[in-house]
């Protein structure tokens, strides 16, 4: 269980204290999360597929990676905050949407986008 | 307070049914994760920052901004699942360090990277 | 005139004599350019829309953001080589594209995507 | 040879007529540019390394791709172009900077980033 709201309020309280509160828009928060996604796509950048499995043994390595998870997710609760949007509801709701999209007869074993198949 | 673990074992099901496990190796859905961001961004790219911020008010666009949101979520817990990364520990890790990064009476009203600062 | 032909061969010359071809599949170029493209953004983050584009008078940014869009143009460019593509050619095409996409009756003072028009 | 210029002036001319000047600032460039990476990405997302090099052999795959890149080439030209970048400079600037940060008997075999060396 992650207590969002409690993180949610660390960060207003981080923001107010620092005045960053201005230039925290919604276009610069989307912004601060592909920059930081991007940060953690660059740890797996040079890696083969099975070496980015075995990441996990490397304790050096998964510690930067955990930050760099950490700030992806406090980006997107931070504009989750801003934009009053129930994180959890709409990840449930987007399962659901994958769900019809992706029906398991079509889709085992082929990862193709639904609006790309039988193209 | 969001029940990851509830929605990581759905994506797990979910994948197992399709047999998507041999595809979502860590560098694979870093690169999702960030694919998801840039559709998020693309949502604000043409957007004034005040108009960022007046997009609550449209039922339309917000529809749109919550499914992106959800989708860059359940990519990270997918990938938090993978590497076993408690998301939340590593959050409130972050925040602080970024408290020691950012102290107050350096940072406020400006949001210079730590590294960039007096140079 | 960019002889790009020239870049190329530079870049091979570079990948040969470090044995980094290995490292270069499309795949990883890609992630590359995502990530390049996303350390450009990052010193637009901030910048109110006005502030970026008076970016020019700061040679002290404007160095970070001809070194990035340098890295962004040099990861296009080698990945263009990889897959034989003629980049010239390609965005020539690609204008047209947009031309026929974007009418100037329908898209005049307006940026909204061309498949998202009237929904 | 890429007749860069040529393509500035057909992207200015572009633009005017639709008057989409206006929402070009290098801030929304810069997004801009980060999308269609991302975009380009997602063709190369679910492939092995392998499956990526052999996407030539696709003609259907390697039009999208072209499209693509095509897109990314004219984000980074049109900046260029609103901050009197010369593109082809930055290029080579950074491939001395490269050679000098990437030595060949520090780096031969491993892509490791120049300032994680030996960390």
């Amino acid at each position: 269980m992650i207590d969002i709201r409690a993180i949610q309020d660390k960060l207003t309280i981080f923001s107010n204290e620092r005045e960053w509160d201005q230039f925290q828009s919604p276009k610069n928060l989307s912004m601060g999360l592909v920059r930081e996604s991007a940060e953690l796509l660059e740890l797996f950048q040079w890696l083969t597929e099975k070496q980015s499995i075995d990441i996990v043994h490397s304790e050096k390595q998964m510690l930067l990676v955990k930050e760099e998870m950490a700030d992806v997710f406090l980006f997107l609760v931070r504009l989750a905050d801003k934009l009053d949007v129930d994180i959890e509801k709409a990840a449930l709701e987007k399962i659901k949407i994958n769900e019809s999209k992706y029906p398991i007869n079509l889709s085992k074993g082929n990862m193709e986008k639904y609006n790309r198949r039988n193209k």
